[in-house]
């Protein structure tokens, strides 16, 4: 989703941010089974590209010190801070933020960003706090219910011991299991909403209305088969209860009497986890209605992500787990003298663990979201072995979504096939270079026939004795070169300062959906026939491989330096100064296996499968 | 400290260990001014490290599976996640050792790596909380005490408002300062002591024993400056106490009365930071005993480090920062309503973060030692303000103290005056290569000569038509060759099965100080005119740059791919195939500017010194 903010324009981002937020709350007043931290995270990221990209120019909203920070490694940086300030400000977890940035969302990783990212998070802790404090008068609706702290727990469950590890081992199998799962359910139902969101936005409409009339028939429908129990007495809470809080609900039970199963399902997201992590309360619910609510919780969660609306999976999946972990509470917890409430915590944590695979922010967010330390062990130990069952069986949640969408996302390993090969196996295409005194009319052309974004320059006499590779020069700069028609008549004086006619503003990064485009630049046919140099704008220090390079050690580059192009350099000085240049899309694995189609069933590839399970685990 | 473990051998790593453990207890027992974080990181980095090689085979622990760890990048990981188990273990804070380990100890960092810490730290939380479940009985001396959150306040303040701000600011900024000073008489002290202790192992011991002497005198002569305060009425705790526990020491006071100073003295250090710590004590200290106090932890602990004993800076900084928290609550804490106890854990907060000038770990380790989540954003605010100011003024203590010991530590980030120069002009020195079929004599001879790890094979006619770069070797993998005498005859025909002579662990990386030495190797005259061919032991695509590649960005692939060796390839064609090869050393600001002093004055140095408060900042 991240991923998206960078090819579309300004009013796009602004749009998706308001789309975000409005979509966002109507999907969850709508009782759909789907969370705020996906679109808060997305709304974060979109905040941040909009600065990126030095506010609007059209909207009069920018500052001049906005421009710093056009260009590509501080746009990257603040989305990525961006994005942790979104589940920061869902969970009202600020370090979680941070190590959800870093364990998700960055690609790339230096300290400086470490740092930017908890200063971030860090304004959204003294924000929101500041705003818990304003609003303790009560009149900002659900805002201020559970303070900081959203789901405190401390009081209760502290005590654990030895004969307690079997049931929690045991649901932390189950809970791998059971997000791996939820991982193979979920990819299965995107493809099949993408076949039917293709034909059209009606199509789109009617599948949303479908699963919200499903969900609501669920949620006012399951209650009914539930039976009434009596109310606790002597309880603090009014029992039962009719309006829209309160942990008793009555629905058509008798006076004194209360339906657990609509408790649970007539509350919001966050008062039935609440709810479900409290503790003291393992009599609270039946255990027909824990497995019936488990199991609707489960399925309509796999089937509200996809619709076309804002969504995030965070919430489903921590109150899939708490229920789940209610349920293998109430199996076997009589083993055990652990408190169901702590339970359905570590379910809520096995169950992360096991479909988003992400081990330490996980343990933060259960963390900050329970304030109780004390069970820190346990809540890793849970996540440990979830994590280890399910990576077992397929991929974490994102990969998922990343590769359904089909993002070149490449990954930070290399598959063990691309050891096998050199770079000059997946180079391809006709190569397209400039001299250093290039002709106007060709790089016109040139610009004109390929997509290329990168062109290697090269100095043939002569300007040297033998063609030698001078640099990369990017098309966008060409563009401005072009636009700015500063050329010269002839191919023998260069004029040395050009670039005194350029300030480097010229050159910065353009606001996303702004790019200049070849189309648009007129010129003579006089201009055509003329020069320009490139040597001034020119990248004199591009990275560089030789050609016999072990394609997987070249993706180490590429990725570790987060580039962009790598220009291939021949092994014999015989050949052109330059064979080749490598973009991501050369390094996917798809792209390797279409030129090379042996590789797929070849020895290397089964290794790794049938290794899966040990390779992943360490 | 970690990077000392690489050098030396099995038994003086096991030695190494023996010594931290029995040295900090020592130290810690002697009431030394020192911390056990520090000793504890050592100890998990030497043991990850003794791992790391195999075990021992002189005392038969090995195991056969930990040869898969024989090589560098796994040492270096197993030393990372060690490091992060000392932290967890030292403060029961398993979060925090991961983020440790990623925020100070790791130079590159990989998503595997964060799975690979947070495992290691969740053995050690559960390992912690069985043997805390086992000690309940009190039979463990002071290791049950605390239980997993070592000074747990959740109890206490939790209420803040905007009017508690601008004394939690003036908090942030003065501990900045404190903490920058604090490193800059740490840097004077250390250069001082290290005259002396170069004198010989009697000026060591002298030393070491000057200062044990010295803090007794402090710890038994500041308390009669105290006076006596009566006993608060109505405590659960006995005053006054005079054994070796309780917070209300008699020190020659009167029946019901007690010497605060001799309280926060007389304590173990964890104890008193508890006190320091505690909520609704705000008339249990004088402010002279907590001026006293302050004064003389502050500078105890800067004359208690680097003595000749296993010491560590993180008990010292927290315990002095709540002493410098609780004195600026009882100046001007009077504007607020916030509590001293509060204080004193913001004031610790402060002089970590303006002295380490760690912000995501330093965060985690003082919610997981106070286990109060509710007063994240303050620490956070406290931590950001105290770490942008100390960086306004020098840099963190650890990299002062690298400087210091003289690691050839590579910093993340170029230096300014890098962009300036290109790779040519730090290249140094003959650059020695190998044939692809080399004479043995040849070999030996360039082995002894130079100190060099790495050569480069480059293939001659007849081999090829012109002379080609064919990979880079390693001085270890020749040993190993020349040790096996596998020769051949002529430099004709080339045994292209000499491979099969070796298994791989022939080449695993041997335990650190085992190496083999070109010395040891003997060759008869016979056997040094014969040839070997180093084509099957060549790495093949060693990582390159062309000679004219900016200094700063070769920096940047050495740093972020972590290398050891980086080719240098020609510009133009019509030279050797390899002009250069650099190592760590070359980067070096030192050997850079040593290569050309004209910068040490030049605009981009002083750029960026102008700068820095600024450029630090984010």
């Amino acid at each position: 989703m991240i991923c998206t903010s960078w090819s579309v324009g300004y009013d796009q981002i602004c749009m998706a941010t308001v789309t975000q937020v409005v979509g966002c709350i109507a999907a969850v007043s709508a009782s759909l089974h789907v969370g705020k931290a996906g679109p808060l995270v997305h709304t974060g990221a979109c905040i941040a590209s909009i600065l990126g990209q030095g506010g609007s120019h059209k909207y009069h909203m920018t500052c001049k010190w906005l421009r710093y920070f056009k260009n590509d490694r501080d746009r990257r940086d603040l989305v990525t801070c961006g994005s942790g300030a979104g589940i920061a400000g869902a969970f009202r977890a600020p370090v979680a933020g941070v190590l959800f940035a870093l364990e998700t969302v960055s690609s790339r990783w230096r300290s400086a960003l470490l740092w930017r990212a908890f200063f971030t998070t860090a304004m959204v802790a003294v924000v929101l706090r500041a705003l818990i404090d304003i609003c303790k008068t009560g009149r900002c609706g659900l805002f201020g219910k559970g303070g900081l702290i959203m789901f405190d727990v401390t009081s209760g469950y502290i005590n654990y011991h030895v004969v307690d590890l079997p049931p929690v081992i045991t649901l932390g199998v189950l809970g791998g299991v059971l997000g791996s799962l939820y991982n193979f359910f979920l990819d299965r139902v995107l493809r099949f909403y993408n076949l039917i969101n293709e034909k059209g936005q009606t199509y789109k409409l009617l599948l949303a209305a479908t699963v919200t009339i499903c969900t609501s028939c669920c949620l006012f429908g399951l209650p009914w088969l539930a039976t009434c129990k009596p109310c606790p007495t002597g309880g603090e809470e009014a029992c039962p209860s009719i309006g829209r809080s309160g942990n008793f609900k009555k629905f058509q039970c008798a006076m004194n009497e209360y339906n657990d199963l609509a408790s649970l399902f007539f509350n919001t997201n966050d008062d039935t986890i609440r709810n479900l992590y409290s503790a003291g309360t393992d009599h609270e619910f039946h255990l027909s209605s824990i497995i019936l609510f488990f199991m609707a919780s489960y399925f309509l969660g796999i089937f509200s992500y996809g619709l076309a609306l804002p969504s995030g999976l965070f919430v489903p999946l921590i109150l899939t787990g708490a229920a789940y972990g209610r349920l293998v509470g109430m199996l076997i917890g009589s083993q055990s003298t652990l408190d169901h409430g702590l339970f359905a915590v570590l379910g809520s944590a096995a169950l992360l663990g096991g479909s988003m695979r992400m081990t330490v922010s996980v343990c933060v967010v259960i963390l900050e979201l329970t304030n109780n330390l004390l069970m820190l062990p346990l809540v890793m130990l849970v996540l440990i072995i979830s994590k280890t069952v399910a990576d077992a069986f397929n991929a974490n949640v994102y990969d998922l979504l990343v590769n359904l969408k089909g993002f070149p996302f490449l990954e930070g390993h290399a598959e063990p096939y691309m050891r096998q090969l050199s770079v000059s196996d997946v180079v391809t295409g006709p190569l397209q270079t400039f001299n250093g005194l290039e002709k106007v009319g060709r790089i016109v052309d040139v610009l004109k026939t390929t997509g290329h974004n990168g062109f290697p320059v090269v100095d043939e006499p002569p300007f040297s004795d033998i063609p030698l590779l001078y640099g990369l020069v990017l098309r966008a700069h060409l563009l401005v070169l072009l636009r700015k028609k500063d050329f010269i008549s002839s191919c023998t004086a260069s004029a040395l300062d050009a670039s005194k006619h350029f300030s480097p503003d010229d050159f910065a990064k353009r606001g996303s959906g702004k790019h200049d485009r070849i189309e648009d630049i007129e010129l003579t046919a006089d201009e055509m026939e003329m020069f320009v140099d490139l040597h001034p704008f020119t990248n004199t220090s591009p990275y560089t491989v030789v050609e016999t390079m072990s394609l997987a050690k070249a993706l180490i580059l590429f990725r570790e330096v987060g580039l962009r192009h790598l220009l291939v350099l021949p092994k014999s000085s015989k050949r052109a100064p330059v064979v080749g240049i490598l973009t991501r899309h050369d390094f996917m694995p798809e792209h390797v296996l279409g030129l090379h189609p042996y590789l797929i069933k070849s020895r290397w590839k089964k290794v790794r499968f049938g290794k899966s399970a040990f390779t992943n685990f360490f």
